[in-house]
């Protein structure tokens, strides 16, 4: 067995990846050059984002390439450094990609920093997509007290997150998630004040229940059919914070209620705020924030999260497709080193 | 002929308003009770958004009731005053509706100031259209020196002042409207740096041609093809305030373009920000400084604007109905005393 391994993009998937979209690579380590810094992936990070990076399309960052290295951030060990910033044994992160080393440009580093928590919530309470939560809901979503929090993915990185912030808020937080597991885990782990299974076939009806004053905070992170069964529910003033889109990454999806007059008459009608953002729009003014308020509220357990961790890269590209199906439960992670 | 008129709601429109949807009705003038103010209208203000309130649908406001009448703002004088607040001659404005005189609380008028302006102004650039153009600019648009702003209408009430705005920002100001004589006002007169006509054919394209760096403002005052045109060319960091949806007021209007995903991407990719708002959401922040900054560039003539006078209430339906289809050619506005 080689001991370089990679996974590359071998071709653009039509609507929901398959297999064949993504290619192992072998061969041997890279050799770090003068600057530079050799490190060894411990732990890589599964995102939804990823999808569109496999898509040729315009967006906040470059689509991956055929033949390159998937994108994606891991948390990674210095094997060997020839830069005096890091040395031996060093505990670092960076998006570095689908693979178990690289030489890379210190700038493209930065040193792990948990403290007292696991090395595997850099990249996921404590990492990109805990500061995706924290930063929509201060800066976009901003709850009050009393008001209706709702969310998808409820059990995922983000959206537990969401929902508990909300919580620390003085907000109600309601969780969207598929299947009985998630739901109970939602409810009595994470301890929203409802939860919805989507799965249950009465989305629409149990989220008008769960939400008898309306809706104040809408954090989009799945879109589809959910945005559909939240618009009309949405209050007055409401926020919706968007920072993924997941139903609509493997294509159009158009149904028949699809339709823009709708959203776009209840932005006018309902003086709504809709913000896009990306983690990294945010990352100057508030990242020192969010490890000030979260590291220890996340070490004391005050903030719950979950974590699913797949073993070996070979199993990536299988991971990666069953978690835009939500097969995954919890923040999702691949063991590499 | 009686001496008061009145125009109501006679059957809700199904699409587009027809002059069935409206009855004129007369009678004798109202009387005075302690305590109320007898007003005579001057001018009646028409706007898109009165098609809304036509409708039993959910709104920021209530809809007006079948057999009611048709609600509006108008400038008015006191014919005759049994409160102490207001004297026989005073000019005053409030929403009275569409009829010829009124009695009514104190509370539901204000006095008309509008300095050395005409008095038809503040129903236009310094009533609730400029302070829908202004307000929606300073607290969601935000034009920056260099940035383009793109907005439809641009002949009209709201729209013409958006452009203007976005010109002493230093801002690039580009309109849409309709027809050769809107354009050749829009690019001659109120002097924006460039101009489409959506009569023409190849909006799209044109809109393209005009924005090379891409759109940074799109103040969404029309929604349909309009919006379809502007979504490809927003630049990351766009934003939309949107004040009024006409294109969509006589029904769902769906295409083959009207696609939700599309939009929903937008947004996500290019962290774009959508706001709803209705004026009335920002009066208490923001009003005294529009009427103290726009007042004077009004009377000197740095901010221009134009009005469209229809003589007669019996006038105002169709009047209205024509404004929905971009008949009138400047603030339109019903001379009723």
């Amino acid at each position: 067995m080689h001991p370089y391994r990679q996974i590359v993009l071998a071709s653009r998937p039509k609507g929901t990846p398959t297999a064949e979209n993504f290619r192992l690579e072998t061969g041997s380590i890279p050799i770090a050059a003068d600057g530079q810094v050799l490190v060894r992936t411990q732990y890589l990070s599964l995102d939804p984002y990823m999808r569109g990076r496999m898509n040729d399309a315009k967006s906040y960052a470059a689509p991956v390439s055929i033949g390159g290295v998937m994108e994606g951030e891991v948390v990674a060990e210095v094997l060997e450094s020839k830069h005096p910033d890091y040395r031996q044994g060093d505990l670092v992160q960076g998006r570095i990609g689908w693979r178990t080393h690289a030489a890379v440009e210190p700038t493209d580093l930065r040193r792990t920093e948990t403290g007292v928590n696991p090395v595997t919530t850099a990249l996921g309470v404590l990492g990109m997509p805990g500061f995706t939560a924290y930063s929509g809901m201060k800066v976009i979503g901003q709850p009050k007290p009393g008001e209706t929090v709702v969310v998808a993915a409820a059990s995922g990185p983000v959206g537990s997150l969401v929902g508990q912030l909300a919580q620390l808020a003085g907000a109600r937080a309601v969780g969207i998630a598929g299947g009985p597991k998630k739901c109970a885990y939602v409810r009595d782990e994470l301890k929203f004040d409802a939860v919805i299974d989507h799965r249950a076939g009465d989305m629409p009806e149990a989220l008008a229940k769960s939400c008898p004053d309306g809706i104040d905070v809408y954090f989009e992170n799945v879109g589809g059919p959910i945005w559909q069964a939240v618009l009309p529910l949405l209050n007055r003033y409401a926020r919706v914070p968007a920072c993924g889109l997941i139903a609509h990454y493997n294509g159009p999806g158009a149904t028949e209620q699809d339709s823009l007059s709708s959203t776009m008459l209840a932005v006018l009608r309902r003086s709504l705020l809709m913000r896009g953002y990306i983690n990294t729009d945010f990352v100057e003014d508030h990242y020192d924030d969010f490890m000030r308020d979260l590291s220890p509220l996340v070490a004391s357990g005050r903030i719950r999260y979950r974590e699913d961790i797949v073993d070996g890269l070979d199993n990536a590209p299988e991971a990666f497709i069953g978690m835009l199906s939500g097969r995954n439960f919890g923040k999702l992670l691949v063991k590499v080193g």
